[in-house]
């Protein structure tokens, strides 16, 4: 086990009914951003809970923070932000809601342009405002962590920024509140979470005994409530189970004192910068070209995923490392998101485009070793054509 | 799963060397109380660690906290943090020394008798000092939650407070601390860790999937590293396994939306105060005979801990269940922990005593569902001869 650093402040209200604690939660005498996505929490009644729980607060909103959330749609928050004195924010929504809301917390006490928090990689965030949030899609553990990334439109770049100063005091997760998702975003949402859990899994091995189970037990949860949730939207226990594997799927917790890969996540944000494809879609196509790839270098630890994800226990090595990949992407294709660049209609001339813009990026060594070079990231996109 | 609200803001600091860094976790300019116990933290070197790491400090020191800690030793603590303005503890030991440190921490806040905090179930703690742990044995998780079991000397009662004001700040777990430790607290930290996460799991099914396989692997660690550590004192990966689990075992994690048991630490509790068993002595000779006494209102639980945990999956259901608490007796025992009354010299005669405890107690609905009543526990204590 490697040493480490664990911290994690925000505190979670989990189950129906938690958003009616907003009245409490939100410091009296505040006044509060209500920062949001498109209009589904409109038509779903989030909103109206929301805003009934906030009714004795001054309240602005901000709506419209877009799927890859936009350095350009925020930093008109963050002008609003500083227009109106507001002190106290609300994320509404998911991943992207709640990670454009960490970017305003920490761009609204910065003098110069906030693009400069992606740039430094946060090192000039010192302060940043108070801010909860109230979930609506299981998917990035966004609500419990520290991380955000962040698109620049103008330049097709997206970069990921963590500071401790933006951990959401709070979180609201109620299952209930995603029982109107659309399919296309539950399905994304397990697939991120899943390869979540699996950047920080399938590393070479550090003798991480309660990490490696907290993992397992994260991926056969989703493997097992994943395709129920489609076919259930309204099972409440399946949405619960749901929603609390995807925010301990990336809460620090299961990737503290092991290594980490990341290297799926690093080829899949080019691919979404250069191409808009969904961030998870990136990680169905990408995640099973990386393990085919990477076989030889994480065989102990795909032997053990084989066996105690996929109970596929015994014959011949080789043979069950191909079965637990493939098993994993029927299981990516089972929650409708597909797993070839070419089901997406993208071709040959993604390689040299991606291989090109990581290496502008500087991501030249990823992987938990640095073995994922430049010509490794050329033969997994080869793979996932 | 159960509606809940899950906060832990102790940060970890985890891995060999970590003690250094005390200097800056410790706020500079404090008026710093170590508190321990009894003189191994000098033999080992952990103390002259500790303090040369908190050399720019004024620090005073108070040790002697016993195993049990008790209101009559504390409340001396709390004489010298008050005569000399102490404003940060730093807990040096195990989860007695840090149990003592809440109490102190809470208690130099009041000026009634401090004792009331027991009595009023901490509804009078409205402020506590801030301080740290240095753990030196893996067992109670009492370094990363808010609790605190005290004793009174004098009316032979022991009792256990909550408060989000006693959270650690900080917890510094270094495995090579624990490498001196005796075998009979080794093996009394792994059954009580252990136990800590049978009282959450082992209830009614609650569907709550990611929170078993969470017990489900930690107790899978420990059946896997303790034994080990016993015979590895210093393998430093089994240690770190070892003590990363008994620090999650009770840190509100795996017992978040799920219905709690702890049956068996109130009966356990009963006997330290009467006879002064150990805690983890009087968990391994409960627990057994808890399940087997509540065999059928656990049933599913009982038949899911057989084979996730003990991989007895085939053959008669109540064969299994009955194999699974023999293998749970015999994993106590490989630890070096006594799992009958007799073993302690203690006899018939218990039997009426503790019933006669746990009613002056109040301990007459324990468990989950309340049904283990007076009878019932009278029960457990005959099977526990």
């Amino acid at each position: 086990m490697l040493n480490f650093d664990f911290y994690n402040p925000t505190r979670i209200l989990f189950g129906e009914g938690q958003i009616e604690r907003l009245a409490r939660l939100v410091p009296a005498g505040a006044r509060v951003l209500v920062l949001y996505g498109g209009g589904s929490i409109r038509a779903n009644g989030t909103y109206d809970a929301v805003m009934s729980a906030l009714k004795d607060h001054t309240v602005f909103e901000f709506g419209g923070i877009e799927p890859n959330p936009s350095y350009e749609t925020l930093t008109q928050a963050i002008a609003l932000v500083k227009r109106e004195n507001v002190d106290y924010l609300v994320a509404v929504g998911g991943g992207s809601v709640i990670d454009g809301t960490k970017f305003v917390a920490a761009g609204a006490k910065l003098d110069e342009d906030p693009w400069t928090i992606l740039e430094q990689h946060a090192k000039n965030v010192r302060a940043a405002l108070p801010f909860g949030a109230v979930l609506t899609l299981p998917a990035t553990g966004s609500e419990m962590n520290s991380g955000s990334v962040i698109t620049k439109k103008a330049t097709q770049e997206k970069f990921a920024f963590m500071s401790r100063l933006v951990f959401p005091q709070f979180a609201i997760l109620d299952p209930t509140r995603t029982y109107t998702l659309p399919a296309r975003q539950v399905g994304n949402g397990i697939v991120d979470a899943f390869v979540h859990i699996m950047e920080q899994y399938m590393t070479v091995s550090g003798n991480t005994k309660v990490q490696d189970r907290f993992a397992e037990g994260l991926l056969q949860t989703l493997v097992e409530e994943g395709p129920r949730a489609l076919a259930e939207p309204e099972n409440y226990a399946v949405r619960a189970n749901l929603m609390w594997t995807a925010t301990l799927a990336l809460n620090g917790l299961i990737g503290a004192g092991v290594s980490q890969d990341w290297a799926t996540h690093m080829i899949g944000h080019e691919l979404t910068a250069l191409y808009g494809l969904d961030h998870a879609q990136t990680l169905a196509v990408v995640l099973p070209a990386m393990l085919r790839e990477r076989r030889e270098a994480k065989r102990a630890k795909l032997l053990q995923y084989a066996a105690r994800v996929w109970d596929l226990r015994e014959g011949d090595e080789d043979a069950r490392i191909e079965a637990a990949i493939a098993r994993t992407e029927d299981f990516f294709r089972s929650v409708g998101v597909a797993t070839r660049l070419s089901d997406y209609g993208l071709g040959q001339d993604v390689v040299p485009a991606v291989v090109n813009a990581l290496e502008a990026h500087g991501m030249t060594k990823l992987g938990e070793t640095g073995e994922v070079t430049l010509a490794v990231s050329r033969k997994v996109l080869e793979r996932s054509l």
